[in-house]
């Protein structure tokens, strides 16, 4: 009897990663785990100037190192930088993903992906991802602010 | 013809790993490949508590949150916090390394590295990694400055 082979489940989660921290480890991991066993984790790292077009500032490091380091994780299988015009439906495209795995703090993301996936008509699932409990440190404004209190001691 | 199986290098880092960047990535990198194909790398993750005798003040990061941020690295085989009581030998007696790498600012580390082995005629190869590029960021205590040069602007 030929075992047939299940098709590997391909998530799809993005962020800016500035500062990484086990917040977002532990989003990543939770990410991957709703493709199943043998999921594969890609994630799309926010270039410099798309951040700086919805926050109003780059971020510390640049998109460079930030892609690099989050492709140095166990959990991901490809780290890529977004697109220099952003398009979801163009990133879902090329991605061709199962499940868009969404941060509790990604409500404009999961606002722009449910759009999309409705207007093309996309088969995709959107997996909403919660908290990792009420651990301090666990976002990258909040190590900001620990650094510059430290230094205004 | 049976292949013996050669045993595997076993290769030991250690550091703060205070906000992770790249240079650290590249760090353990370097110090991996010193052990060869198929070496196992082991991080001694500093404790806050060495941090603040040695330099005066706790890392950002506390010291779980360094060690599991180190450990889900696809480069590191295992991470571990520093004994409470610091010593160089009880370290390598744990551990039991074929290789320490040491790194580029590590000189104080390479000393204490190098009196253990003659005190305790240790079969052990050290090894100094270089630093990598010349590039902005590859330092925790650069990344800092940049934050709180922004936040002053």
């Amino acid at each position: 009897m030929v075992k047939k082979e299940k098709k590997r489940k391909v998530v799809l989660a993005s962020g800016t990663f500035d500062l990484l921290h086990l917040g977002h480890v532990k989003f990543l991991e939770e990410a991957k785990k709703m493709g199943g066993e043998n999921a594969e984790l890609v994630v799309i790292v926010a270039r410099d100037n798309t951040v700086k077009n919805r926050k109003g500032k780059k971020p510390v490091m640049p998109e460079d190192q930030r892609r690099a380091l989050v492709e140095s994780l166990k959990v991901v299988d490809e780290a890529i930088l977004g697109l220099e015009d952003f398009s979801i439906d163009k990133v879902i495209e090329k991605i061709k993903p199962d499940i868009i795995a969404v941060g509790h703090d990604q409500n404009g993301i999961e606002k722009e992906v449910q759009k999309s996936i409705e207007k093309e008509k996309f088969d995709i699932e959107v997996a909403k991802i919660g908290r990792f409990g009420k651990r301090e440190l666990d976002s990258s404004s909040k190590i900001m602010r620990k650094i510059i209190e430290s230094f205004n001691k």
